[in-house]
């Protein structure tokens, strides 16, 4: 390669990364609506086809901003429910697996603010659909071993999911921080009853697992 | 007054009323986006003045008739919970009152398809938040006449009501309208454990209740 060749060619997945990590910190910073494609290209260091050969619009880079949060949130909460654990605390810890990092709920509340919500609320449904399965694996691990009971795991699974995932997600209900305590207290009483558990198995268990509080910001991604 | 008046004089909530029928009904035939202000004053017959009296814009528009779906909703759910009624029918009566009519449904369809997805999050919480005091007072009835047991009522309520109005709007889990009758029977599956009532209570009263079905549409509105 000549040495004065000015731009490095680098394998696309590794250019789509930067892009996404640029588009990323210049959302939350300075703000998705005066942050321009320009703004991103300079940031990179790139030329425009580059970028559009991997994103059509804006838009675009949100949706894949979304969507890799959602892929990461899946992978963490698959690993942990691969690992060898009884499933009451394995089931607290996929859903603490589940929470958003701060840089994600930043860019949650910034899709807020713009009247981006529908990147919001694609958030929270595909971090339903990723949980799903990998929790339902999880309670049927419980049964086996005794300490879920319950014909409908997967409904079960889908109602505890969406409520926290829209009752504690204070970019949804806004204005009702204060109800947080509350609902989660009445979600892990809700998912003890549902999964019939023994009374207080959860809330016990929680005391040693960072557990369903992570579900505030499991939606919170982007 | 002069015959030769051409604007007729009407009281300010009437006018309104018919400023958001004209708008609703334009949008879901003609399109939000393709409904201009102009075509909603040609509709109504009035000047740009009057509209801009009482909304400020498009937007403002659409805000108004999610929020008066909502009141309907909520008025109408209030009336059947004011009504002489054991609490278990009575449960699956004011669920059904909150169904949304089929012109907010295809509303709810416009707003999504147009990216106003804001909106149809917007009636979502309004109905969530319509109805949780209302069937809260429906539990506490049903728990002094013995059919319901929960030391939770709200939480309960707020759970349930939370879990239909997202898991059976199918503008919401788009594509997954064959998922609607497994969702459903989870639904009152989860109400009855919740709610503590004896075992298939709800199932069976809604054999003569216009029921949990009507939960499908509840958040349609707009």
């Amino acid at each position: 390669m000549p040495p004065t060749a000015k731009r490095v060619s680098k394998p696309a997945s590794q250019r789509r990364t930067e892009i996404l990590d640029a588009a990323h910190s210049l959302f939350i910073t300075k703000g998705i609506q005066a942050t321009s494609v320009e703004d991103i290209l300079t940031e990179v260091g790139i030329a425009k086809g580059t970028l559009y050969y991997h994103f059509s619009s804006k838009d675009d880079i949100l949706r894949s901003l979304v969507e890799r949060t959602t892929a990461r949130v899946s992978a963490q909460a698959q690993a942990v429910a691969d690992s060898p654990m009884p499933a009451i605390p394995k089931f607290l810890a996929v859903m603490a697996a589940a929470r958003a990092e701060d840089s994600e709920i930043a860019l949650a509340a910034e899709l807020h603010t713009t009247g981006h919500d529908e990147f919001h609320l694609m958030s929270i449904l595909g971090t339903i659909r990723a949980l799903t399965p990998i929790l339902v694996g999880v309670v049927e691990e419980g049964i086996a071993e005794g300490s879920f009971t319950t014909d409908h795991p997967r409904e079960v699974i889908e109602i505890i999911l969406t409520a926290a995932g829209m009752l504690l997600d204070t970019g949804i209900f806004i204005g009702e921080e204060d109800q947080i305590p509350r609902r989660t207290a009445g979600l892990i009483h809700a998912a003890e009853v549902l999964l019939g558990t023994q009374p207080g198995a959860l809330a016990q268990a929680m005391e040693g697992v960072e557990g369903i509080e992570g579900m505030q910001g499991m939606e919170g991604s982007a």
